[in-house]
């Protein structure tokens, strides 16, 4: 492998899942892989547990991660091909992933979607640009359509959890007060229709996700309805996809509660608003998984960074 | 010991002075010990010192530190028990800081007062919400109402240059264009009171300190009289604590110059504003000890991680 | 060597070249030199190359860097001799820098120009004072007038593609819409006086260098005619020197084109505006060494930081 942008990077969900675990029981045991190697971790956007743990599965691989935060430490990066930059950019793409690919041996970018142009967002021009124009591999760690390492975290997650040969697992939108990505729920998706589950999808009218990733999945209007038998249901807030980037009226409520979620195991990728997307008494209860899927994202990078090492 | 929020946390201070001494000779002796473990440091507010002392002695132990600055770099946090979350927080601290007790042995935390509401300053709630949910050891690197690392340095910087078996000491306040916290001088109070020496406090009428925390300690509202035959002087700036945060009119001139001190050793927790604070003449001069302070804070950070890692 | 500040502190350029490319060779030689020693970076601006190329050299060197902006991150610094300190300004350099000396073994500085007052960035109050006020090394990572570690790289740069004995090299401005410092010019044109080749400088009348400089450099005010079979072309834009600090009117077309430059190599230390400083043509083509410019920052950062660790 030699970027990791999607989830579609996994070849073998199920093989990569074991490899994931045997790290999660040995965190250091390939301490000297990476060894006089750095990784370079270059935030368009804020981050907390991505920052956090792709840093940590770095140093348990015995990398130096360096991180940049480019708007604030850098300069104005410029992504248009034949610009003429007389503007506020500084520095085009073709240099700045470049010229990190000469102090960094893998490269990881995160950039977030305008959610108000759709086709600019789609185009994925910040992370394909740096596939393109860096020497080095790129592992997106969330980009305007995908997050796979997300994405991966929670197919590890769900393997851990579950209870059942084939289980039936809910991806369901939830309410939240701003225009949020549909990036994590995009790469849920792919995740699940890699592995052997019952996969359906709850959300509002208006507010189906692409339906090029989501195929033939079933979407359910009726968030009771599509809660029946569930053994783990997924919780995200995203936009309207199709009136998009806009935050839509919905008639029910839509917010995650004990009684709903009855025995399923609740998931989401953090942060998340108590209260608004999810009730205190399922996140302080222990049918959340929150926190185990924040731990399994160490194990999900080093994954992702081992396998792009022992590629080198 | 499990976390070090407060002076309290030390039992024997005389032994640990020992023992940071002990680890100023010889600050490489335990490179091993937090080997493949990361300290997290979490700035909510601005730091030079204490942010890059406690990295050295984070290093000084092959720790690896991991520094982020909450504001800037992750989301607004919430605080609240039971808050409907559609507002500017985006995480509550309940994740925060488990999330972060995933990547992090132990997690370190600045933040201070607002210097408004003193009732909500005093129950600490950053720090205690981070003593609360996190499942790791929580160390202040400075809030609300105290700087225990500081106060620890200023007891190994006295006992280093004591030249006298039972020194007097004076705390005093001194003048600065703007409301600070009390959190120093509470620290510095409390360390006092387990060290044996004489000591006094100067400050302006309407300038005592938090009552709970000076106790029975002289109070001088005259400078002149509590300097006599001081052997150190502490000075630092603080607000009104009783009418909470404010700056008040004050009478006579407490800036501290070189006729002020006499023989005294002068110190300060740095940053200091030259002339404002204290002249030129006496920071220039032998008598400051205030570099050194500084130099002390990468061994009392140490010993506080090297005993949280022993306990481990 | 205790400080390297400017391009003055190189005694000998050739053997220089020569070290460097040894480390270059085998970067990882010097692994122990750096151990337990810390490199502090201080940022006063932006920077993306200066930032992860000495990091890396340190790590190449097994020191562990510290990087910090000085803005953000810490206090409004004071440089003034005998202030009063009660403005916007909260730590004075003089602490400051005997501070960050307990913490670090080297200290990098970056501070750029006002551009406004002449006197004031030529007199490198901030550089100057680090040297003055810090007990450890300090290394320039570009200053008001100058950025030697952009002048060596060049100058190992110059060295790696010369096919000629004595190459000619040109210095030429070229437009940007902002006024940018002498800073790179400057140490390019002082590490040309050092090397065996034929230097002369390019620009339009009022963008004369300052002649303290400069020195006896041929200056051109016609483009075509520096150019002239050149080997290395090195652009860079400027503000004007004489009307200090401003943008003025030019009549032709400055811009750097495949045309202009002929066979020569194409040089620019980076960040540059596309289409502005120079045509797509030329950066997209072999001619261009911006990218092998940019690696060998590394190994300038390293050779210095080298001989400063050796001289300790």
């Amino acid at each position: 492998m030699l970027n990791y942008t999607s989830i579609d990077d996994i070849e073998n969900i199920n093989s990569w899942i074991k490899e994931a675990q045997e790290i999660k029981a040995n965190p250091l045991k390939n301490k000297d892989l990476g060894k006089n190697k750095t990784l370079g971790l270059l935030f368009f956007n804020s981050s907390l547990r991505t920052r956090l743990s792709t840093q940590k599965a770095a140093l348990n691989l015995g990398m130096d991660p360096i991180v940049m935060n480019v708007s604030g430490d850098a300069w104005g990066i410029e992504f248009g091909d034949g610009t003429i930059m007389n503007g506020n950019t500084a520095e085009h793409i073709k240099e700045a992933a470049a010229v990190v690919s000469q102090y960094c041996d893998i490269i990881a970018v995160r950039a977030f979607p305008s959610l108000i142009d759709k086709e600019k967002d789609e185009s994925e021009q910040i992370l394909k640009s740096f596939v393109e124009f860096a020497s080095v591999p790129i592992v997106s760690m969330e980009s305007a359509t995908g997050h796979p390492l997300q994405g991966l975290t929670d197919a590890i997650t769900i393997a851990e959890f579950s209870t059942n040969k084939k289980p039936k697992v809910v991806l369901s939108w939830a309410p939240h007060i701003k225009a949020l990505p549909h990036a994590v729920a995009n790469s849920f998706t792919q995740a699940m229709h890699k592995m052997d589950v019952d996969f359906v999808i709850a959300n509002p009218k208006g507010y189906n996700l692409n339906k090029k990733i989501t195929k033939n999945t079933p979407v359910y209007h009726n968030q009771e309805e599509a809660f029946k038998d569930a053994d783990f249901i997924y919780t995200k807030n995203w936009s309207s996809y199709e009136s998009y980037g806009e935050v839509l009226d919905v008639e029910n409520n839509w917010t995650i509660t004990k009684d709903k979620i009855a025995d399923a195991k609740f998931m989401h990728c953090l942060p998340v608003r108590r209260n608004v997307v999810v009730e205190d008494t399922v996140l302080d209860s222990d049918a959340s998984l929150v926190i185990e899927q924040a731990n399994n994202r160490t194990y999900a990078a080093q994954l992702v960074l081992k396998k792009i090492l022992e590629n080198a």
